[in-house]
């Protein structure tokens, strides 16, 4: 696909400094960008690379413009610009609508007539596929679940009985929704099961990535708002809530019950404990343990830094003796003040 | 379902205290509890919350009895009872036995009348699916593996060849049994792969989560006792051990040749050592990172606290410093006490 | 299987102490050894398990000989050999060649016949199957995705669009290559996906653990060259490219762009964030959360000792208080050194 400068501002409501007729076939980074690329800067920092650039074109803000000795696109969030060319200069190529000869679809099951369903796809009793969802092979759809419209499911994803997802959502492959939550009491000297009757609700435009997992209701409803984005490895356990357009990066876990605000951005491998309450716009910092409810909006850690691992050791046996020295360092000061 | 509080009561070996024609068709929390729920009352801090509650009745100990308004159920354990009055007024719809047409089995592998096999099901030469055991859609069974009487297997897992799964177990989907071991030796400038030929043992009543792992043995058996309950995105790597009743929460990793007793309880994303032992009843806390042997019963923690970002750094980058202000205490200490 | 001691030496191109007819049919550690088996030993510290091992034979470096009362197998690396006896005695069973009447091919693909394709395997248009490789039941292969010679995915593997994947590679269940990698742009109130347009490159020998992923490039690919082994559970994100050789254990995570060098070892459940680079020969302790670059080879840690948990509470709270700490121990030094 090409567009020239001019045909891109007029989809993407921008104008243009400079030649509009320059013709636009690809995007790369400031630095990497060759003829017929369009780049984008967003930060102040990366306009020596711009004069530098060999690019056809660059998408940046008004207040950059003067820094800018080639073709300019002019638009107020670069990178959201820059992502919207994309996606015009690289169409997704998507199935075409029908249902796989090899699918296998209880004939209570209702599948819209422009969904595609992929080879050995199975769709079980009452479920039901909107109109424009994608279901890729080898995915399987519970009773009672339902895909809603312009959804998108990539191979081998599993969704299990009476879960209810969104429009426009994408699930990528080995990930499994509605799988039971983890509850068991101790009764006769075993692990008695607790049998998890509740569902999945997944709002609209939600992404879960490869191999996460989102657990179904121990009685109520595990949910997830519209816009959230989940990377691969995530776990959101059961009766869980994460508010609308928060973020997880790779392998957060969520335990049971708790309920996460709206704007959250929760960095990889962070753990989240159970039945604890997070605010709105909380941020949390990679493999943070998160052991108590967060309630003001802001940025919270745990983790200690990297060293040199024998520097590190040195330090760490120190850590099973931090309040022997609170103590000791407490005792010199009633010494020294005694003494003055 | 529903059922009179005797009829309960009648089941499950119960007294019960006050109308014990009310009727119960639900389960619900203390708080949510309305007319046709019950609800279970284990711990006094929610006795308020029960002598408020709208619930037709409430499941108690009998030293309880007497904080309360609505027909009880008195029993030993209220949240087994609950656990139990679950599976009665929501009882599991397992699909009926007998061979999806798209099933695809070795004409060696035995599997029993009453099993229920789903679509696109693939179990491979000698494999064995014992009485009443549920395979849904997509899962493998490789050749020589056996699956015990009762278990179930949710779409898309996969059990590789010469793996033992006992009775009564859960596994949920996407997870994997009988993977390589994570075994390589490093010779003639590249990793050279130690083949893992041992295979899996899993006891009966085991359940295990989506994405979960148990990889093969090297030369003998990986090995998972009775009872035991994995959530999802476990690891127990080649040859580890694990004792009967044993919990581990989500994202726990074993890493191989580890041995963990029983009755522990591990939290979630905790991270256990190579070569090691656990004994009995060991608990340890989420994100805990567990370095050498534990010999002795009781709980174990590593991590540090969460803290708002800024605090964190300024407190963080003393870490590095902990073994200088050690010593500086203790120069201090000799200063003062000469002096002294 | 069984073989001689000297048909192992030919093969293997050893030298033999002792009794080069005795036969040997299988493996074992120097401890279990029974007749029939043969052991290795590498380091001194086993060799009074040897002078006490009932094992046919061991192998052993020239320099151990001496302590050797058994017919023993004479090479440079040990458990080299080991691992190559383990393939002789234990020969893989592969799949016979050929396309199972179940799997879905694209007519334009292109399959080896030397290929064994399994049951319910997807192959999407202008995939490429070569030589040799196997792909086993329920695989899901997109559109103009290569697999190499020999290369072998167990069950359910996804393999995305456009994903080139070398020769003699391993993918264990449930793993996923080609996934999206994870860029949004928070733009109107929502975040706009970033679409991941870039592909995957694998080289040659990589092994891919259980449920693991390696997600596509944004712009360029993500790239793992040749040699490199990846535990189950691991992550490696868009535009990440680890360098030969460099061996990750399960479950670390490798945030976008990162670079990482040759021959590293990454401990279990290691975070490593974006956008900074790792030099060769970098070893990282397990749970360390790599937040910076490591410019120089050597091995690197974070986390804190595990403890039992009461201690570890009143340690662990004190962490919040070491920059006060470190400033009163700062403070007092002053007074002292004015006092003296």
């Amino acid at each position: 696909m090409s567009y020239t400068l001019k045909q891109l501002a007029d989809i993407l409501n921008a104008s243009v400094q400079g030649n509009e007729e320059i013709v636009i076939n690809s995007v790369a980074s400031v630095e990497n960008a060759l003829e017929g690329d369009i780049c984008f800067v967003s930060n102040a920092k990366y306009l020596g690379a711009l004069s530098e650039s060999f690019a056809s074109a660059v998408i940046v803000k008004e207040d950059m413009l003067e820094s800018t000795h080639i073709p300019a696109l002019i638009v107020d969030n670069p990178r959201a610009t820059y992502a919207r060319i994309v996606d015009l200069l690289y169409p997704q190529q998507l199935p075409e609508p029908g249902i796989h000869s090899t699918a296998c679809i209880e004939s209570s099951a209702k599948v819209s007539a422009s969904a595609s369903i992929g080879a050995n796809v199975v769709i079980e009793a009452n479920a039901e596929v909107a109109d424009d969802a994608v279901i890729e092979a080898g995915c399987v759809i519970g009773r009672n679940s339902k895909i809603g419209k312009s959804t998108h499911l990539y191979p081998n994803v599993t969704v299990y009985y009476g879960c209810i997802i969104g429009e426009q959502c994408i699930l990528h492959s080995s990930s499994v929704v509605g799988s039971d939550g983890f509850g068991f009491e101790f009764d006769k000297n075993e692990w008695l099961k607790i049998s998890q009757v509740g569902g999945v609700r997944i709002g609209n435009k939600v992404e879960i990535g490869a191999c996460s997992v989102v657990d179904r209701g121990a009685l109520n409803d595990t949910v997830i708002d519209e816009g959230v984005k989940l990377d691969n490895h995530v776990q959101i356990a059961h009766n869980v809530h994460v508010g609308a357009h928060t973020v997880m990066s790779r392998g957060v876990g969520v335990a049971g019950s708790t309920k996460i605000g709206k704007n959250c951005i929760i960095g990889g491998m962070a753990g989240i404990r159970d039945n604890i309450e997070i605010a709105d716009n909380v941020m949390i910092t990679a493999m943070t343990i998160v052991s108590k409810s967060l309630r003001q909006a802001g940025s919270y850690s745990s983790t200690t830094p990297i060293d040199d691992t024998k520097s590190w050791r040195k330090n760490s046996v120190r850590f099973r003796q931090l309040d022997d020295m609170a103590k000791r360092i407490r005792q010199l000061e009633k010494q020294i003040n005694n003494k003055g």
